[in-house]
């Protein structure tokens, strides 16, 4: 799986152990986001939310792992778009049930509050877990088919409550979009890959200069 | 604050539980889903989500307590709409910080996934913290400003992003909109509160046959 | 590892649940307490806690997995003998690093409070996590030797403060130990292992009959 | 109440937190152990397990609130001891049921381990709550007699199992015993109570040189 990992400015001293709990699952790693806590730019989760969103659109990753201070605001943040299922995973309990009921392509952390020590452990446990499982195979196994469906319609209305992100990315403010698209590195990590949405790209770099 | 209950069939049976924890609080509580599993006519997360977005677009209830099996379902569905703020909310703690740092209009409680016994104590102390605060107060203090921003380009981006609720209505598929508009007592909630914005309730009569 | 699990009455449900978590990690496991809730003979924790000690002391199991409604009550049970080292472990978290840290022979698991749906799946990430690593090998690995300090002294002090297991079970009033002496199966237990420590089986033979 | 908080050093820096938390709840609270990690002289949880034991069982407390990194290695500490029946309280709701199903005197905190942002808050939480209730009135309300009776089982036992605390003080090493008893403010502490027990006052005395 091709995998980015976006941290916005509140728990970006986490981004390692992220990156580090990733390792040795056989993914392809991306890191897409902030990487310290006060480097500049700064990214809020309005921005990771985003990014991960237009990420997960063009096709250049199958999956984000964000998160933020409680893990709400980038939940709440990557949410507003289409094309996102996105789980609040706090425990492997939670990944290994979400990779299979839910087969979402997001996952927030929450990264400061109930942070502590050895949390750097529990994000490895989390992935061994989310990584482990058929995605979408249900759980129970006897609820398998209508979860499937829940899982249907999901998409489908997903695409008739929102605009396309192309649309979106040229109407949001330039505050939202500009930092997104103007960060360092992501432009290059699309146009890197061969799969890369070509319109969603051009609709993103044409926001950078707001 | 009017607070409605929405609970889909596989969590039905802790509808009571919930009903009993905002017991006491002072806000007025209006049951709008399901009772008991397995009670017919069955709703499934996908359309608590439509009837939570629903009623909160309509002004009819300030407030939705949701939720599903693990939380992840309901959560996602009630996303799909605009002017939703939702928090995946399992603690005291939780609920606390989403209050003050989100300040948001509905929540998800994870309501089969670790909900054993004692499980309604722990939901009456979430409803506590959860209403012991001020809305969008900030936490901590010196966090408030960035907080207050964060929300206000949330809501922004959420007008942007989505379709109006009365046009998602207008386009949903019978499957998804018909079960909500037809749910026992739903239409007369709205029809009972003078708040409700008519229009809205108007394009949800007009669903009630598919 | 021989492994003991031990239940009392008002968890005995989950028994099944612990077993079949157990299964596959290539353990011997023996299924010492109750088995369904309500079944007779009744043992509360008061009588797991000493089934446990005396399973632990003469060398007939090399570990117990016990636990009751919220854990707390066998935990403080099994801690009134000698030779136990209890952990309170409700995440895979908390068993990777008690058997790290802590190295210890006994889990008080949570097993009505928090235990919901999936809750077997949960119990299963926990053993894998408890028998993953070398017990006693501290963490992280600077803070070894301090933790392996630590541990000498708790099992000297443990020597210090407690009589031994075979006055306490010749001093014990017969409705704590006799329910244990004559649990069925337990004797036979002991006697079919060729390790068991031939002292304290005949001093709980020596209160069978109260 | 009179409280005493006793740290460790692994989780001293706790100890502002954990003040700070019982302020305002009307007890008399005694600072008993660390205040700071690093600062000399170190006390370790074999240290504290018995400083706790000390101060419950001289009668110069009424309970104590202590823990470590985990909250496992305080818990194992201090249930070596007669008279002590310690909690293992991570959240809210197991702080409510410990007070009403075990009635104990003392509780052992996870103080480095999921201890991140807002943790403060939680503390602050779990004490609301451990003091809202009756203590050993049981839970829920049908189970009292039951409760009641396993209570007093425990504590008869209790006093079987251990030798005294005086006989404990007068028959450990000096490298358990003397740190404790030198450790500043804490003979001063038993002294100026005149509920304290002389006996056990003056056979930690008679420790204080090794």
């Amino acid at each position: 799986m091709r995998i980015a990992v976006i941290n916005e400015t509140s728990a970006a001293d986490r981004n390692a152990d992220i990156f580090a709990a990733l390792d040795g699952l056989g993914h392809e790693v991306i890191n897409a986001g902030m990487k310290k806590n006060g480097e500049k730019p700064e990214l809020s989760y309005i921005h990771t939310g985003l990014m991960a969103a237009v990420l997960l659109n063009a096709g250049t990753v199958d999956f984000v792992v964000g998160g933020c201070g409680t893990g709400q605001g980038f939940l709440n943040s990557v949410m507003q778009y289409p094309g996102v299922t996105c789980g609040h995973i706090l425990t492997p309990l939670d990944a290994w049930l979400f990779a299979q009921i839910n087969g979402g392509n997001c996952i927030s952390l929450m990264l400061n509050q109930g942070y502590g020590w050895a949390g750097e452990a529990n994000l490895r446990f989390i992935f061994e877990k989310l990584f482990s499982v058929e995605w979408g195979s249900g759980y129970p196994p006897h609820r398998r088919e209508p979860q499937r469906q829940s899982r249907e319609l999901l998409g489908m209305l997903n695409r008739i409550t929102h605009l396309s992100i192309t649309e979106i990315l040229r109407k949001l403010p330039g505050e939202v979009v500009s930092p997104v698209a103007a960060y360092p590195g992501l432009v290059e990590t699309m146009e890197s890959w061969k799969g890369t949405d070509a319109q969603i790209l051009s609709a993103l770099k044409t926001r950078l200069k707001g």
